[in-house]
């Protein structure tokens, strides 16, 4: 594969548009009382360039990596937890199985650039960029050669599985801190707004997170226009970030559907679109968090998420919690009846 | 069975309480990460009395009742089409019965007082209080014998079911104009508050329908302390939210888990709540629709709801929407490693 990004087609086709917006207006209900679910369909009609939905083989894969600004203190967790975590994922023991389990999603695991090296299963597939990204308190996170290298790599993932469905999670202790600089760095967001508490700091701690991402900030070269998000991925990471990335990229080019989990995974989206902006078509924003700047990221994206539970685990959690909802819209716009085909009266007029 | 109201266990217990907060808190996530899903484990944990959920044989019981009321155009659709959208049902093309196929509901439709004779059909529970209420807007909506024989139905029907997991539904044209004064009469909100639009209504028809239901709250007798809300009920109706209310008590009583839909389900639940406050460790609110009272609704009851997606459909289609957390809910909770059995490092002390 060159690493030339892929070229992703819009999805406008106003025809079809047309005849999707009358199939959903006609069906056994009041005029758009299926609320979200209704845009939703109508998106996934258009993503399948059809008036029916079909979803198959859905598959969950969950980027790792380790992050050097981890160093600085900016997790309430130790970077041991990345391994760890990814150990209990290939157990069966994390809350992102019970979710794929329930869901029946197919789960793999990638370590995109853990700090340790990891056993072979048959669940995890070996892409490490690195150990680990560099501080990106006192250099840059990775070369660019790494970040065009993670984007591939997350290309080829996508590439080499089935379905028609992909939900990307992530695993990596410190990565809010990666992602809170995207999203200063891609949306123009303040550094105040961007940095939130992630797994649970105090507000000393957050502090201290804000102070140290400054740091960071101060040390890199000024936002140039045009925007270099390549140049930006590599000053602050992640490497599960640029995989993610890449393989929202490649799984939009495929026309697949892209369920976008929490604050990480909205960051990847950020720089997929930053990217190919054309990749915002194909992602289906599932859940806002409460993690501090997931609100204007989404704001800056200008999605509407699915769910609002006060989540905050990442892993791809989110976006199968949501992945139900979007069963749901696909089986109305398939399977109910219409006014006419049901001899229902249509509304009185007005 | 008589008409005495049932019994309904408080769910306090301290100690399994903080048996299922230990729990919840030592699973390999932050704290709290899993958000409204945690609070939701702990529910369903103390309805259940144990530590590992079972969810078994989930039932939708749809509730059909016609309005006096709807001669006064209060509502976007004619009378006519609460039977044919229980025809719809009945033929299973309806959104509840794609959403009840998705989740592996049984689906029950109940004719509680429709204002035709229902052919019979194996789906269909012949119920019929009488066909449909009397005019509010003239006299009461019913009779309190009505009112109490309603209840009484919908305590034997969820008597007769199977399962742990019970979802109501109501379809009923005009029916938002019986919980908006459910509303204002049981939870002290002001008309203009309660009243919304219903299946679509436009300006105009909005103010209609506010001044018809102004009319009837003129003719009613004021307020009495202590609340009669069994007068109250009959006073407005109607016959589906009652019998849901009676529906609710009964599942209460039988610890079973309620699924509380939208706009007409919460008034139900209001309802429900005011005959016998204990019911509200029962329920489960799954959504906030775009009905405008609904928020006050929730917040008297101090819920709050899964989803919130602009639904405004009814039927129990938001009950059956949110389902799936429920279930991952018990999933998380019965599934997922603890920190000690995962061997991943807690939270540094701070």
């Amino acid at each position: 594969m060159t690493h030339a990004l892929p070229p992703i087609e819009a999805i406008a086709n106003p025809d079809l548009e047309a005849r999707l917006r009358h199939k959903i207006d006609h069906k056994t209900k009041p005029l758009g009382a299926l609320g979200a679910l209704e845009g939703l369909a109508l998106q996934l009609g258009l993503i399948q360039q059809q008036e029916n939905i079909s979803l198959r083989e859905p598959q969950m894969v969950v980027f790792a990596a380790d992050h050097g600004v981890a160093a600085e203190g900016v997790s309430a967790y130790p970077q041991a937890v990345t391994v760890q975590m990814v150990a209990n994922m290939l157990a069966g023991g994390a809350a992102i199985n019970v979710f794929a389990r329930q869901h029946g999603f197919a789960l793999q695991v990638v370590d995109a650039g853990v700090a340790a090296d990891l056993p072979a299963h048959p669940q995890l597939l070996q892409r490490k960029i690195a150990h680990g990204t560099k501080n990106l308190c006192l250099e840059p996170a990775m070369s660019r050669d790494q970040a065009q290298a993670a984007l591939t790599a997350g290309r080829e993932i996508v590439q080499a599985l089935p379905g028609n469905v992909m939900a990307f999670g992530e695993m990596g202790i410190a990565n809010t801190s990666a992602a809170a600089l995207l999203l200063v760095r891609l949306a123009g967001v303040s550094l105040a707004d961007a940095t939130g508490r992630g797994t649970g700091l105090s507000d000393q701690q957050l502090a201290h997170k804000q102070a140290v991402l400054q740091r960071a900030l101060a040390r890199q070269p000024r936002a140039r226009e045009p925007l270099d998000a390549l140049g930006v991925l590599s000053e602050v990471g992640g490497f599960e970030i640029a995989m993610m990335a890449g393989a929202m990229l490649q799984a939009a080019s495929e026309r697949r559907v892209v369920l976008v989990d929490g604050f990480i995974a909205g960051a990847a989206a950020l720089l997929a679109h930053a990217l190919v902006p054309q990749v915002h078509n194909y992602l289906v924003f599932c859940h806002r968090s409460a993690e501090r700047g997931h609100r204007l990221l989404l704001d800056h994206l200008k999605a509407r998420p699915l769910l609002e539970l006060d989540l905050r685990l990442g892993e791809g959690t989110g976006a199968l919690l949501a992945w139900p909802l979007v069963q749901s819209a696909a089986g109305f716009l398939n399977e109910m009846a219409s006014f006419e085909s049901a001899g229902v009266s249509e509304k009185e007029s007005t």
